[in-house]
């Protein structure tokens, strides 16, 4: 038996976290744009080597980084299904809601989406590793809904899911209004009230 | 009479008018970041101290340059209202997409609005020139609709305003989706259903 092995898995494991957070820091600090391989690098205290053995680029240990989180890996998982569409909705919300208020959280995704908007190549990579997960969470609880008759068979749940999700980006990235859960309610409870079935 | 302040008057429009299609055509090219007014003014075929007299910063250069388009200054009179508000609001998005697909307007809007996602003094002057008149003028579209019994009374136009606009800046801003006529009536029909009135 190979007693180093378990060990340099251990030792890869910590200096994968460490340059997680070394970006996650530091792009929340300095900006997309000013972000380095070096700077990562340094503050993680690795060799800018180590991190190019694992990722070409930065935006690849960003997406990396942010896809570790396990609010990610939670959506792969799906939203929870309580049987009772608006509290599930409404709980979720209220956790993105306190999640986006997180300065830790909140300055790299945004230095992240800001890059994106500009860099076309970047977006479709921020989409794919973190939007459309997240989309698609919500696209698969509405339509368990419908198949539950909570929400009326005419509504596109890929609509809908944008109709609810969207306000709620669009706030926080332009900032154009408060992130409240009052707000968040309120988008649940009027896409819903709109979504349920009517007596025919 | 004096003869010469008319034509002072037209020599300043010129400028004003060069200088804005200066600024927003570098924008477009060179990002946000790197626009100057050193750059803008050299474009122009203006001195600085011209731009300086009249504007403090890049920033109000911009957001003037795009408050003097007429599609902004279009938003101050309101939407249309035929009294069909499904068709009034699917022409308005219908005429936006065109508007957010020429890249002649998308590519500075797009600096100043990734700019603006990670700068928040230059967000708070982006809301308040362009998305907020933008937004009011659907809100009060949605109010006149509630008043004339078209939308039910318990919607809140503000809410039902990002419901329908949010998802469009969402997928042109962040590139989640394609911007279409098909997406943008699907978004009306899907909120005006679900806003009707009730038969009691």
């Amino acid at each position: 038996m190979d007693r180093k092995a378990p060990d340099a898995a251990r030792r890869s494991e910590r200096s994968r976290r460490a340059i997680f957070e070394a970006a996650l820091s530091l792009v929340g600090e300095v900006g997309y744009q000013r972000l380095t391989v070096e700077g990562i690098a340094a503050r993680a205290g690795v060799g800018k080597q180590t991190i190019y053995r694992w990722w070409p680029s930065k935006a690849d240990v960003l997406l990396d980084a942010f896809t570790a989180d396990a609010d990610v890996e939670g959506y792969a998982a799906g939203l929870p299904d309580s049987g009772d569409l608006a509290a599930d909705l409404k709980a979720v919300l209220r956790a993105t809601v306190d999640e986006f208020r997180d300065p830790a959280f909140q300055a790299p995704y945004r230095a992240l989406a800001a890059a994106g908007a500009a860099d076309e190549q970047l977006s479709a990579r921020f989409v794919e590793r973190l939007l459309e997960p997240g989309m698609r969470a919500y696209v698969e609880r509405l339509r368990a809904a419908q198949e539950a008759g909570e929400i009326a068979a005419w509504v596109d749940p890929r609509i809908a899911a944008e109709m609810v999700l969207s306000p709620f980006s669009q706030r926080w990235l332009m900032r154009t209004g408060e992130l409240t859960y009052s707000f968040t309610d309120s988008l649940v409870d009027t896409a819903l009230a709109g979504f349920r079935p009517r007596p025919s």
